[in-house]
Order: C-alpha cells, then sequence, then structure tokens
C-alpha cells in the first residue's frame, strides 16, 4: 500500500517510515499459536519513556475486555509504555474469565518490560466468544520482549502481528517542523471487515515524537479520527474491539503542544494525514475489494449532513456491486443520496464519475459508457457528488463488493 | 412460493388464489418490448366497479413518476378503476418528460378501458435514468384489456409481468367472514434487490371485495405495511420507485368496514397475512438468495427498539453471508445488536438458532456445531434475539448475502 500523493506542504511523507521512526519507539511481532497458520499472531508498541497517551473506541454497546483494560490504563494518568496486541481472538462476549485474561495478558507483558500494569494497554481482533489462548499469551508475552527493535523489520514484525483477513500491512510516517525541531508522526492499522464505525472500528496505532500533554493529543486524535476512520465503511458492521491508540514520547524536543501552539494546525493536519492514509488503506484492503472507492460530497446544507450522504453511498451494496462490475449505473447512487435521511433538494444534484458527467441538475447526461467502462476499471473511482445547496462538503471511502467478500464471509469461523 | 403455516383463525388461506379472487377483478399482461428477452412486461388489473383506493409510497426523495401520478390519482377521490404496470423500465429521474410519459401511459389505458384518467394508477420498475419507449407503452396499452379475465392464467400474466430480477412470482389470498358474507382478500407483489422499505419498497398490488372506504383502507394498509413490508430487507436500499396499492371492490356485500365495525380486526388480521405472505416471498427471492432468514427480537424495551435492533441484524452483511455459509456466528448477530443504537444491556443476551442456544445471558453456550449447520444449510433460518429487558418485539425477514448477488447486481445494467 503505498502512501497517497501529498495534498499539503505543513508535513513531508517519510518514505520507508513506520511506527519505530518517533524517537523512542520499539516495535515487534511473534507467532503464539492463536492463528492456525503460522502467520505472526502477537505484537508490541514500546516507549522508552512514559508516553502522553490517547485512545478512541468502538460505540457497540457490547465492549471486548481488552477495550475496558486499555481504557482503564490510560485513564489512571493519560501515560502508556506499551500496548501489546493479539490477533485471532477478539476476546469478545467472553464474559468475566475474558476480562480476567485481558488483565492477565496487560500483566505478563507490563512484567516482561519491567513497567507497571497500568502503563500497557491491550488489543485484541479475531473472532467473537472464544476464550482467547492463556499459554500462548503468556509465553509469547514473555518472548516479545527479545523481538523488540527500532528497525524497519522489527516494525514490519509489528505491522503483520496485528493482520487478520488483510492482504497487507498498513502503516504511515509524516514528519512536521515545530518549534523548529523535526517531529516525527507514524501509525500502523489492520482491518479490512465489519468496518463501519461510529467512531473507530479497526486497530489502530500513532506514535509520535511530539510533546504533546494527553489531553490535547486526545482532543487532537478525535477531530482527525472523525474525517478519516470514521469516514470509511467496508460493510455497515459496527465490531466489538477496535480502537485507536495514540503514544507521544516527547523526546523531538519542540515546546509542548496545544491548541495555542502557533504550531498546532501543521501537528493535526500531520496527524490527519497518517490517520487518513490508514484509513483509506483499511478501505482499499476491505474483505475481496478490488478497488478504492472515495465519495465526494459537495453543496450539502451542513457537513454533518454531507457526512451522512457519503457514508450511505459508500455503504450501499447495490452501488458497491456495481462499482465491481464496472457499471456505471448512477440510478443506485442518487437512490442512496435520497434516502439518507438528509435534506436534498431532488432537482439539483449533480454527479460524476471520476471526470465522467453522468447527472446535472437530476438530469441524466449522455456519456460514454466506454469511457465509463474504462474509468470503472481502474483501481481507485471516485464518486462526486453535488447537491447544489451550500457548503456542506464530505469525504469517505469504502470498497467494492465481490463474490470474495461473500466467501471469505461465509467461511470466517468454520 | 407456498403460503406459510395458518397463524391466525379469523380467516383462510385460499389455495390457488390470487387477485381476480375477490369479485370485480379482471388482470393480465403481455410483453410490449420493454425486456430484453420475450417475459411480460406490461400488466394491469382492472376492477368492473369503481374501487376505494389507498397507498403506500417510498420514502426515497427521488421519487419516481409513477409514484406522483399514483398519487394524483388516488388523491382525486380515493378511488380507483384500474392500475396498470410496466417492469423492464423505472421511468426514475427522468425529469419533465418521464413525468409526460407517466401521464400519458395512464391516458393511454384510461382510454382503452373506458374510464377517466384519473381513475388509473401507474407503477414502474426496472432501470433508473432511461426514458420509457413509449411506442411500446401505448400499442401495449392498447392490447391489454384483450388480454384481461379473471382466470388464474390471467392472473398468473399479470403477476409476471410485474417481475424484473425476481424469480418467482409472488401471489396470496384468503377469505374472511364479514357480516356473515365471505370477503376476499388477495396480492401479488415483485421485488428482490433495493429491498429495504422505510415504507413499501417494492411493488405491491392488493385486491379484496370488501366494503370499505377509502380512508379505512388506507388506515388498515399503513398499519400492517410497518409489520410486513417495512420488516424486510434485501440490501438496504430503498428504492426510488415502489408502492403498495390496494383496491377494494365492495362488492362482497358487507356493511361498510371501519375501526367501529365488530369484525375489523379480522378483516386487517387477514390483510396483515396477505402482505406477510407477500414479504416474506420477496425477503426469499432477495437477489441470489438461497434461504429466508427470520429475525424474531423480544424483551426489547419498546417494540420500536426492537424493530430497529431485528432489522439492524437482517441487514447485516456479516450475519447475511455467515447464513449463507451455514456458519452459526453469533458473534456477528451480537455485534449487530450492539450496534442498533437502542437501548441493550450488555449482561442479559439470549441467542438462539432456531432451537439452538449459542448465548445465554450475554456468555457462550458450547453447543453441537453439527447440529447447528444442519440447521442453517435449510431453507428458513430464525434467528431469535431475547434482551430479557422488557416486553417490546418485532419479527423481520431477510434472506442470505451470496455469491449470486454480486453476479445480479455486477451487471444488472450492461
Amino acid at each position: 500500500m503505498g502512501q497517497e500523493a501529498l495534498k499539503d506542504t505543513s508535513f513531508t511523507i517519510v518514505e520507508g517510515g513506520s511506527v519505530t521512526t518517533p524517537q523512542g519507539f520499539t516495535a515487534g511481532g511473534l507467532h503464539c499459536g492463536l492463528k492456525k497458520t503460522t502467520r505472526h499472531d502477537l505484537g508490541a508498541i514500546v516507549c522508552e519513556v512514559p508516553a502522553a497517551a490517547a485512545g478512541v473506541y468502538t460505540t457497540n454497546i457490547f465492549q471486548a475486555a481488552p477495550i475496558k483494560v486499555t481504557k482503564d490504563s490510560i485513564g489512571q494518568d493519560g501515560q502508556l509504555r506499551a500496548i501489546i496486541v493479539n490477533s485471532g481472538n477478539a476476546n469478545a462476549c467472553t464474559g468475566q474469565q475474558g476480562e480476567e485474561d485481558a488483565y492477565e495478558m496487560r500483566q505478563a507483558f507490563a512484567t516482561a518490560i519491567g513497567v507497571s500494569a497500568d502503563q500497557v494497554a491491550v488489543a485484541s481482533t479475531g473472532v467473537i466468544g472464544e476464550l482467547l489462548k492463556m499459554e500462548a499469551i503468556r509465553s509469547g508475552a514473555a518472548s516479545l520482549p527479545a523481538k523488540l527493535g527500532s528497525s524497519y523489520e522489527a516494525a514490519d514484525d509489528f505491522c503483520q502481528a496485528i493482520l487478520t483477513t488483510d492482504l497487507v500491512k498498513k502503516e504511515a510516517c509524516v514528519s512536521v517542523t515545530i518549534d523548529g525541531k523535526t517531529v516525527h508522526i507514524a501509525g500502523a492499522s489492520k482491518g479490512s471487515g465489519m468496518i463501519h464505525p461510529n467512531m473507530a472500528t479497526m486497530l489502530g496505532f500513532v506514535t509520535t515524537d511530539a510533546a504533546i500533554g494527553s489531553e490535547a493529543l486526545q482532543g487532537a486524535l478525535r477531530q482527525v479520527t472523525d474525517l478519516t476512520f470514521n469516514m470509511i465503511t467496508v460493510d455497515g458492521d459496527t465490531s466489538t474491539n477496535d480502537m485507536l491508540v495514540a503514544m507521544a514520547s516527547g523526546l523531538a524536543g519542540n515546546n509542548e503542544l496545544s491548541p495555542a501552539h502557533p504550531d498546532w494546525a501543521a501537528f493535526v493536519e500531520g496527524l490527519r494525514y497518517v490517520c487518513e492514509v490508514l484509513a483509506k488503506a483499511i478501505a482499499r484492503d476491505g474483505e475481496g475489494a478490488t478497488k478504492l472507492v472515495e465519495v465526494q460530497v459537495r453543496g450539502a446544507v451542513s457537513d454533518e449532513a454531507a457526512q451522512a450522504i457519503a457514508k450511505t453511498v459508500i455503504g450501499s451494496s447495490l452501488v458497491k456491486s456495481a462499482v465491481f462490475g464496472a457499471d456505471a449505473n448512477w440510478g443506485r447512487i442518487i437512490a442512496a443520496v435520497g434516502r439518507a435521511g438528509q435534506p436534498v433538494n431532488p432537482e439539483t444534484v449533480d454527479i460524476r464519475l471520476g471526470d465522467i458527467v453522468t447527472l446535472a441538475q437530476s438530469r441524466p447526461v449522455v456519456f460514454d459508457e466506454e469511457v465509463a467502462l474504462e474509468y470503472l476499471k481502474g483501481d481507485t473511482v471516485v464518486i462526486h457528488v453535488d447537491l447544489n445547496m451550500d457548503n456542506g462538503a464530505a469525504t469517505a471511502w469504502g470498497c467494492d463488493l465481490t463474490y470474495d467478500y461473500v466467501r471469505i464471509n461465509a467461511a470466517y469461523r468454520t
């Protein structure tokens, strides 16, 4: 997954950067035995100093045990030294035993790296309703410190360890100049099914060496989440498990960031870009997906209305199937716009597929089907909807609905 | 599509009954040239006397031209003599010309059967954004009266003419005794994709020989729609076109029905049953579906909460894929329950698949996977969710998500 084109000059993309690029962080991963294959299934990111921490969590009522543990850890003093993540088992709907297991997983890794338990966050992803194999977790947590490093390979091991049905790892890294210091912001994520965040429905981990307090970091993370992770959908389902956690080591040596800092906007923009790259990578790697679909809504009565419409279009199974079939079926797009429950003037809607105008002022425009077919066969499809009402705007990302989505999800558990 | 087991003794199922069984109605269908195949694509139901009429329409902002025309006709005096329906073209997003075409279609059939235009309703289903071939409509409307009849074959021609990607026709008929008279209630419907009504997202036509005013019929139709057609979903999309129209000839000779009539409840129950059979037939025949899925939610804080939860579960692509794969993945069911936005106690949920208990008080129950596999391989799967909070209850119907859904919708227009 390559990073997207530079969109703003306030940050610089760091080629080959990963979660260990910001100063103070090491990472690693290994196979402890939760996955049936030999793929990595346990990983960690560790900071050499107490890092300011922030988290955004699933809105699903059934929150998995690791969500509770991580909230508990960050809630203590807004600081973390590490996060440990397993794939292959979500430790969700596992009751009291599941909660005890998540706390034991936290303690095991805290002991292994010599920090207190409340300095460690826990994340899990995988099958719901089965107890964690604690023997595997215990031995894995004990072996993990020896795997930690700051090399690209160590970061790669971590990125691999958090994947489930993902086909590719997801990472991003930028640098921003703050107070004349180079600050790095990096991230890794996973997630390819059950993606329809009402907040942060995937696993995402952000590291930065910026000096910033926990509260300011939480504010920035929430702000960019609403524009990035919360604007992707793969299948409309919201997981019980997913979380986005950020850790800031402060080792870049800038003056502490807050909204009053003159470079605050540059930091937030860098963070937003990292999260956008990670979110789009999740959408592109949606279960069975063959392409990234981007829906840009403009001219709505508000940004919120535009967001709701963009998410309705990106979530439509009919639109997703049509994109898979390279069918310029704009009728399904307008049908989705019309059922989003938002103010729409049925007489003033424009729709474009890339540069191909298919509807102007709600009237069909004759277009070259061959040109449209070629465009829709590409690996990225952008659907533009202009309501021509006001200035509300939003962008959402998703993927096409394919045979492979059905194949993957018909046989996931068995 | 066989009718379902008798659920109430207030009505009697009429085997082999159809829309022409109630006294006063004829029907018919033919191929006029809108479909590329030779399948029927134009049909009509005609009543020999002015029938009390009622309609429920799509909530999509982009309502197709025939919706406007039918509202106009029924709005004149609450009476209809006929409804003409075409498949193969939705006449939606077709602007001023589309509206003129729908009015011309109405006039053409009114002239052909010798009634005034405002006594005729119009319905269309098919591709969005293309103008109707009016030559085909004109010649078809002129030929249609010769095809009308009250035989089962004539009713069958009508049922076939309204289908698009449907595999089977959908019809139902019951009789109810009112004032000692035998009253018939019958219906036909179509719809297999873009089914997720915020009211009546399909085409449905109900005939009855009951004596009932337009207003009372409208009330009964709205009431049963919320329990039947509004509780099915195939893919979460709401069409621009769909409508449910009822016509009552009054020829059964009962005293005029209204909520004050002692047999009102029996009439509404018969109407509800007809609409439930038609709605379930649509769900079972969902695009690409291999089975009917029923979700029964009990113990919710209100019926409305139960409805929202049932529809979230039935609409989950992950649940639908798991059912297709006969995978007893109750984790996806509880994840859907948890994101429905309704009050749920995360500690008290029971889930059963048929009679197989998989979750009790939100804790996994060990079950026989082989037994579950056999059950899920059946042609009807019932998912029971009990929240154990209060008495709110609802039932929703849908289907599994299959390779064929993707195949059908990736290539529908091209």
